[in-house]
């Protein structure tokens, strides 16, 4: 089968662009409004596209803009919400993120089971360190642990979730009313797990999915988030502002991936694209320019404190000179890194910088006609760049409904993406691999040898 | 307005009785089927109930029946699929377990206000310190903590979770497009939580939710659970034999509530009933006697065991004969009493008393008639033994579809249960005052002074 895009969909309820919930489009209500995030949801799977993504928080964020301006500052639940969308929808995956810092791997696997059960195969993780010091100190640590000791214990806590997924075999249940036979006592396995950071003894009380787990995906880019990303994610949401860099990282991924022994198809890399998408350039531009406009000063200068992590102390400076040197930081280092280098490529003055980065926050931002927009994806596709994207309507639910009526048939005319869901799972359109019971693999492996 | 009943339905989907996915009736996969789920959510709709109740463990459970022949070795996590049921049903209230002591609060706060903004108003937290070694060693512990420290731990995590869910005053958000003031910041309040097994900073990262906050259930029966209870439940859920010790605890938590300041109405007891309902006595006496004969023997013996916290050694005792003595537990003491209590008032042998206990695991069991039945609730209801029944079907959905055909008209004809919901929101149906924020509420008592 020809290779095609995969597509998926970052729908925040409040807006991606930090102005985004001032555009008289959006619902001033729509960070905790169900029905907005419904309308998404079916929006989103009208458009084909692969899975509704969402970030998450542990601590209030004013996400870039001053206090009483953000939009951001509360939300949902993203596994609880999920749920809900979940029977009434039919093909469109759901991608939750959650913490590998602040939740147990016990409730965390049992959670992200049920979500895969109940909506019949279209769950998935997106692992998270949760690199805020105000997370921290909503649980019980006076300041953040380390970078490092962060990522070493996500890698032991997906490792720790990836066994309690397997505590049953595929064949455990047997359900004999007339033996009384439930299940099969041989086919359920301890998890029997102690290690550096965690003791869990198991098994998980949930049986396993319908997509064997759910979809593991990751988004670090430093050097222990592409050691993690490489190990153990299936998806990878990456940000690069060119070809170059994200050519780099897709290679240096699936080098590194295929050096553990896995198969380099089994990684979708999928940069994050913000999209002003018009008829025509001019209408496109004129979309950028209106939103722009409505971001405040001080909105702008939290943005760019917030995407260095607190780090960049922007008073006294003038917000039409060049970006001032920032303090080292033990949060999102990557993040840090490329909001530098956007600046220096760019040679953009404070202000400049904000309004770039007020629609995605450091991701790809492409304003144009649908042509314009198929022929950039088109390109990073087809030079080793993605395998997929996930796409960041600035603002919603217009900039979506944009994408979803006129850069997706552009894409379908190319035969670059679907015309029909392909699968049940979202594995299945992903086109990943079913990950077998360990435990079954085991039998099958000494029964072949017998 | 008239004082009736109150009604909740425990419906896990694997049925109740230890026996009952046995039944010819019971699907043999409800415990994991989201359809099935779905199914008894609307038959306890169109009963008119307040709530479906879920218990939860964080530990493969056998649940009273030995290994291979439990139902309840695996299920569904409550919140995630109370969320998924939320838009599929308009009036029931949902209320879900989840532990104090494997729970940090402020991940608990969210997905428990997430669940009640998706209901529009629906949820319910049933707080329980989760009882069982076997937990412990899925969270990193060796043994599970004393009985007193959980308690303790209790009261300070719903003591957290409170302070969390009253972080925005209700008039926080402004979300004035022109200005660009999303929110007061004066209305957003930090938690400053520091206790001696919590610090929290806060604030928590999603609004005030329509019920104020989920209700507040509990079900302690011991000296530290009827502390517990009377501080903060406003539902309690309670297990009973009889109506005098129904009495006495419905008398001894008024009165502890109200020695705490709280109005007594404001506290609901709810013991769990368990009914066979026939439309004869006789026919309800054969649908036991049909359930009882599909408990295997071994199942029995783990049922015992099982309640009893694991320290009852039948090995070698005749079934037909008394229950020996039970080493003292750490685990579930009130659950441990009551079994015994049932033994001794009953003069059971050990089979009888599995039996017995099988259907409703201590619960009331009352096998009869709709009238019989009815009799029964309005007796207990009018004589301070309950506010309320937690009903516990013991198949599914046979008993749920009897109780809610046969006994609910029963009841609706005496005056004493609702023709049709009264509110909105659980709490309004329960008939429950809104807990007003702290904040607002310190605000309005300043200004009232000025």
């Amino acid at each position: 089968m020809t290779r095609q895009i995969k597509l998926g969909a970052f729908l925040p309820g409040g807006g991606q662009h930090i102005a985004s919930w001032r555009h008289p489009d959006q619902p001033a209500d729509g960070a905790t409004s169900f029905e907005f995030h419904k309308r998404l949801a079916l929006t989103a799977e009208r458009g084909l596209f692969d899975a509704y993504f969402l970030a998450d928080g542990l601590a209030v964020s004013f996400g870039g803009a001053s206090e009483g301006g953000s939009a951001k500052v509360a939300g949902l639940e993203p596994v609880t919400l999920f749920s809900a969308l979940a029977p009434l929808t039919s093909h469109i995956g759901f991608i939750a993120t959650a913490s590998t810092t602040y939740e147990e791997p016990y409730n965390l696997a049992r959670k992200f089971a049920s979500l895969d059960l109940i909506s019949d195969g279209r769950a998935g993780w997106n692992v998270v360190t949760t690199a805020t010091e105000a997370a921290a100190h909503n649980f019980n640590l006076d300041q953040q642990h380390p970078h490092a000791f962060r990522y070493a214990r996500a890698k032991e806590h997906v490792d720790v979730v990836k066994k309690l997924w397997n505590s049953f075999e595929d064949d455990a249940f047997i359900r004999d009313k007339e033996s009384g036979a439930f299940f099969d006592p041989d086919k359920l396995h301890a998890t029997d797990h102690r290690g550096e950071h965690f003791k869990v003894k198991g098994p998980l009380n949930v049986p396993r999915s319908p997509q064997g787990h759910p979809v593991i995906v990751q988004a670090g880019q430093s050097e222990d988030g592409r050691g993690l990303a490489a190990a153990t994610a299936e998806v990878i949401f990456t940000a690069h502002q060119r070809l170059e860099t994200a050519q780099e990282f897709y290679r240096d991924i699936k080098s590194r991936a295929q050096g553990l022994g896995r198969d380099p198809r089994h990684i979708l890399i999928m940069p994050g694209v913000s999209p002003f998408v018009g008829r025509t350039s001019e209408e496109a531009r004129e979309k950028y320019d209106r939103l722009t406009s409505l971001i405040l000063e001080q909105d702008g200068i939290a943005l760019l404190n917030g995407l260095t992590g607190g780090t960049l102390d922007l008073n006294g400076y003038d917000l039409d000179g060049p970006l001032p040197p920032a303090a080292p930081t033990e949060g999102n280092k990557s993040r840090q890194a490329l909001i530098r280098q956007i600046a220096d490529e760019n040679n953009f003055t404070i202000r400049q910088l904000y309004q770039w980065v007020a629609s995605a926050r450091g991701h790809f931002t492409v304003v144009g006609s649908a042509i314009q927009i198929a022929d950039t994806l088109q390109e990073w596709f087809e030079n080793e760049g993605a395998d997929g994207f996930n796409i960041l309507p600035p603002w919603l639910p217009t900039a979506l409904e944009d994408f979803v009526n006129l850069v997706i048939p552009e894409l379908q005319r190319r035969g670059l993406f679907r015309r029909a869901y392909e699968g049940r799972t979202l594995r299945e359109n992903l086109g990943l691999s079913y990950p077998h019971n360990r435990w079954s693999a085991a039998r099958h492996a000494v029964q072949a040898a017998e």
